[in-house]
């Protein structure tokens, strides 16, 4: 074995180590999680920087201090990005990317990847166009969806919108048609009364909109007796149709939960089923617990649940011949 | 066979054709995909049409265009309805309606029907009555109900809705009741100290609505102490009762779909029953998933569990004479 | 029998007459039908001309047909009123009320006697109080209540509210606490920068109660720094809050209206024990139908599936004995 | 047996009388009942005068009134501290805190106490800091959560909170994200049209909330047609999001009594295993009852329909041999 080689054994090993520290989570690796914690806190703290920095007074007294941030922010950020992109290829959840040039490459067009590309472009992008400077400092806030990587929980709210998408696709669509239906007898009622502000349909849309909703802003009002019990109709009908996504979807959290419940115990039964829980299987039903998003104590709940009903189980005997009726089959009985 | 016959063979083969091209949505039919999408294409763009017409500047400056427009979509359209009253009478989904003229003029009452003579009358009428013309162009958004044929999902709704119809007309009607006391006792309280605002019942009905609902305008508000009061009464009791539907319609929706994919499921259990899942079978499966609007991966889901507990229960066996449980019976018992 | 011993048979069958037109409702007592209908047309009127006489210019028009019919419908009212009182007696419906006399004064002293009562009385009471009629005529309105007699979903939302009350009670009880915290921090917080709206802790409880229903009306709105971050957190807290009872009626609701089908569903399997549903058994089902407020197709199903299950439950035979499972035993059987 | 061991048995059974009457609640026990009850007046009465004497007219004309009663219920809530700090050690409920010293630290510091004493504290700081007198004042209403310890609904509310604050937790999360990213583009379009309205993203936040809860104060609107559309947009989204907890929680309560209802059906179950529901556990299904925070109503339709299912099994015979299937095992039969 020569230096070569061993550079590269150490390469190959640095990129492998890269790969674990971004993008796996686990809670025994210390350097992991002091980079997990990082870049949470950096990410928060550039938010903040992009929402203060839109007070005038912070901006004019402390300008210097938040372009400092920005660019240690951004520093940072792409050596993050460079670094996912580098390592990629060693991550072990994805292991259809294992290619170093196509691997890495379709990586780069991953949801993930992208915003973390679009969350450092805007500061490239100011040296070439150096005028609308508010709109690209805007941008900055893209970094927020950087968040979203290390929020479990809200992989399981889009799980459940896109379970439920046909029947809140079929409450948006309704909706829909009642905005269009009501915002055109809006123009045609209130158009004549007030030609400023029911102006077009488009106009009388907002209207419709902000009423159906239920915000009610009172920037746009009803002034005709038509327009008014139009304005009171659809404040109900539009409640119902507007709300339903929000109780379709509660539902579908609910039904979420109750089928990781089943699934849990159903693995637990498979594990009881030689009388115990081995360390290893333990180990399998800890991921489980993890990877469907449950919390502990329901987690506990539904363990215990199970052991008691097998150790009633085994005490069940026939009450006429007195034999158990739980025991594994009789091995001398020819079958 | 002579060419007459020839011919009325054509003409009812080309009949045929347009029942299935207009009436019957199949995947695998190119031409009747196209004519599907074109149809949807077409309405969008006209209900579109309809909307930015409203915008005065628009109206000035594309005038000529929208009319050319609206004088090809009602040619659409008129054709479209003529085609469908002549071929329903081949409608394999309404048997009903094959006689040449019963059935013909009783499928001009049907609701789809209705919406399609009204949708474009209004161009027709434009001929006759030429002064207010607003309000004609505005009755040309009844295209939009043209659309709810080709959404399978709103069907859905429109059966929750009726199902619940019972509970949700309770809350309706115990809404109703306090939108009547409220608005009594608001024009009580408030009719002395704000007489052009609370006038009269009606007018604090639309402020008792416009309340209850949530959606406050703030055009009309309380101003004496007890107006106030009642004020920040009906906002609360309003909201339980008036987001009462929302609430009962989603529970409905979550109960509709529970019962389809129990259906599903006893489909499945009764095809399994002889082992296998014939090809045939599987075709009416496929037919029922998307006739109960399920989607495919809680489909596919409900299949593979229903084979996947068959498959166990073969295995089970008696504990004591180690027989199967779950055999065909010994043909040579004689019973 | 002399002609006293007739005519007092025959008052007596008038009573009896009486109490079945007022008190029950039997789709074939055609007689009962019209009172009943005409009665809720008549409350129906009475309530429009309440909303409608409070119009200055209608009132002023038609005021003496206004009398006229106000007349009118007092008569009508109080007939029904005097008549309900003499023969509840006879009341299948309330046979703790037979006796003569505490049996009527116990029933006038019933919720729905009071309410009959209070919706004459305006009338009479303005032959002696002339001048402040306004607060009177509006009384009139109280006649709404007479309605909720003939609803009988509205029973069922009222049972489900008295069934969930504890935990609405919960909700309300938090949402007060939050009441009350939320306007004493917008008193102390906005009491300097606005001290005519928020003048005291009564004036920011209206403003508390009013943004945390969402309703919003924008006549009071907090101008301080920390006035808008309270604003904007008892927004979202107050909603979750407030939307609960919402949420925890409609739950209410759907298991109400699933024990009362697992209600019918064992009363149907207890009636096909026999194998046949005889004609007394379908009467009874059809009355607990319509007690439960179930409507018939899903009524219609649950009587379908039983009979469904028991038939195939009756060819299920033991796979080794070949023995029908399901047949009633043996007579020979000594036991 | 000398007078001081009597006087300190005196001095023991004085401070477990104490106890009993602040930390337990037992029906029969009418002294505890009288002080609880005491309690709730005093500290409901304690809200109102804070309330009132926001009043200015209320505050100048009874002011020495409304100090007397302040005077008043500092002495007896300075008691009832003292008093529970004391006698703490022998509250039966909280078995941890018997050590004399250790045991009444950790009293001190749990939230129960802490509220307590801040209820008491404004009172003794108004002595040292005598000019901010508002503020303290408004936080004499701290004492409204004292009430807080007799209320066993809200203790579900917030069990039920705890148990679904991951997917609240989600929700809320998607939420923020949604505030920060419209009120960044709310920032971009309407900063130039309205430069004093939405003159920072913290300010277009304060709108991005006030829409998105839909209370919609209407004193910050949006003018631009992109302002406009974002405005409908986010009043759509947001109802859904921020209406999710609401009914997670109203899922959750459902979820919550039903696993009580389950828990209660099992003891019953249990304690009907010999056949009948002796005195003794009779009491601990009621005990278990009220610790569930289950109504009368359904705990007795659960005991009724145990006791109905067990009665039909007893009755239940094998088919073909005629034994009867639920005895207890024949104890000749040696297994």
């Amino acid at each position: 074995m020569n230096a070569i080689d061993q550079q590269l054994s150490l390469y190959r090993r640095a990129r492998l180590r890269t790969a674990e520290l971004l993008f796996t989570t686990n809670k025994d690796d210390q350097l992991s999680r002091f980079v997990d914690i990082g870049l949470i806190v950096l990410i928060t703290l550039n938010i903040l920087a992009v929402v203060l920095e839109s007070v005038k007074s912070v901006h004019q007294n402390a300008g210097e201090f938040f372009y400092a941030f920005e660019v240690f922010s951004v520093t940072v950020f792409s050596l993050e990005y460079i670094a996912r992109v580098w390592s990629v290829i060693d991550n072990p959840w994805q292991p259809d990317l294992t290619h170093p040039i196509s691997g890495r490459i379709k990586y780069m067009f991953t949801w993930m990847a992208l915003i973390d590309l679009l969350a450092i472009a805007p500061f490239y992008l100011s040296f070439f166009a150096a005028d609308d400077l508010r709109v690209l400092r805007a941008l900055r806030l893209l970094r927020i969806f950087k968040l979203t990587r290390y929020s479990s929980a809200m992989t399981l709210l889009f799980q459940v919108f896109r379970e439920e998408s046909r029947t809140i696709g079929a409450a948006m669509f309704v909706s829909m048609l009642l905005v269009f239906v009501a915002s055109t007898l809006a123009f045609v009622v209130e158009n004549e009364a007030q030609p400023d502000k029911f102006s077009s349909i488009p106009a009388a849309m907002y209207w419709a909109v902000i009423t159906m909703t239920t915000v009610g802003f009172g920037d746009i009002v009803p002034i005709t007796p038509w327009g008014k019990v139009l304005g009171a109709f659809i404040g109900i009908v539009g409640l119902a149709m507007v709300a339903l996504p929000a109780g379709i979807l509660a539902s579908g959290f609910d039904n979420a939960l109750h089928r990781r419940r089943t699934m849990l115990q159903e693995r637990v039964q498979d594990a009881m089923k030689d009388g115990v829980i081995s360390p290893q299987e333990e180990q399998e039903l800890e991921k489980l617990i993890r990877h469907l998003n449950l919390n502990t104590v329901d987690a506990n709940a539904i363990i215990y649940a199970v052991k008691h009903q097998q150790a009633q189980e085994k005490n069940d005997c026939c009450p006429h011949c007195g034999k158990p009726l739980h025991q594994p089959p009789d091995p001398n009985v020819s079958t």
